[in-house]
């Protein structure tokens, strides 16, 4: 049962959204017809403008309007160090802690054999001309801390040894404020296994 | 920090979807940007033709983008029998039910004095008009088991008494599956108010 096609339309649109099942799915389209018609032009809009306006960056393939992004573009950051990334969520994530000043690239994913991909999918090519032009001291590999993850960072640290770049991987362990108690094992195991000598 | 004043658009407007905080907004955001641009697209033409599409049915309220909706306009249904809700997605809950076969009437909200949201906001004067027209025998009041559902239904009831209609309120009580264990209290109270005799 359906009131009318385009409602159908709508709500089946509104699955592609991550985490909306047809549940919220349905409640969304409500919300949209019954309270917010103009909200919900807006959104329309908004999402048609960043589909045309939004693309990669040339220099570090994150989101940007401009051919060279913000960060790229900002030349009082340090230009001898490069974090290299996943995704451009993880960007923010790593501005918002607001301690590193370098650049950073992104990888736009990991490397995946099973779902063929390769290398240059993740624009390592780009990566490769960038680190021969560029006066890279040291690459901070920031992948996630998961199997692709860990071999994509792998990966790339056996593509940059021929450029002699000090390259590290950002620390994992039990979090801040994280009680051992509701640490899950394997994150335990690492921390314990990475244990650093206390200095005194 | 944000990658583009679009990015940044598309983000706030997909806030106004129930239920997506900030975090959601982004990942939905960089969801549609990464790996769904033409599903994007097909959403935000969606919503764009729901909204010109879709408006409400004369007889009863909920939406359609016929002047009539399907159910309305469906003669095999009895024409003796009234149902009244809050909204649209009430009747898609009832119709799932498969029991009942009459028709129905769409508040679109509750009485809410505070709110400013009185009789003819919920289309009372169009029931009306139609209690009068029709030969309904039976009106089941479905608004929402809450204060304002409850008032409301009771301002229908008083409204419909000189049509000398018979009125039916659906039940309440524990859920089907529903152990007494987990039912709140006050629906557990209501339960045992209303018990019923068995008859042997």
């Amino acid at each position: 049962m359906s009131f009318s096609p385009s409602i159908e339309q709508l709500t089946q649109a509104l699955r592609h959204l991550p985490g909306v099942g047809p549940k919220t799915a349905q409640r969304m389209t409500f919300h949209l017809l019954e309270r917010d018609r103009k909200k919900g032009l807006i959104l329309a809009n908004a999402i048609k403008e960043a589909l045309e306006k939004v693309g990669h960056c040339k220099r570090c393939r994150t989101f940007s309007e401009t051919e060279v992004c913000n960060i790229c573009a900002n030349d009082k950051r340090n230009n001898e160090l490069l974090c290299i990334v996943e995704t451009p969520a993880d960007i923010l994530a790593i501005e918002q802690a607001s301690i590193y000043r370098g650049f950073y690239f992104v990888l736009m994913g990991h490397l995946s054999p099973i779902d063929g991909i390769g290398p240059s999918d993740i624009g390592l090519d780009i990566l490769k001309t960038r680190l021969e032009a560029d006066d890279i001291k040291e690459i901070i590999l920031a992948t996630n801390h998961t199997v692709e993850g860990e071999a994509t960072a792998y990966y790339i640290s056996e593509m940059a040894k021929p450029f002699h770049i000090k390259m590290t991987r950002i620390a994992h362990g039990v979090p801040l404020g994280g009680e051992l108690e509701y640490v899950d094992s394997r994150t335990l195991a690492e921390a314990i296994t990475n244990r650093k000598s206390i200095e005194n």
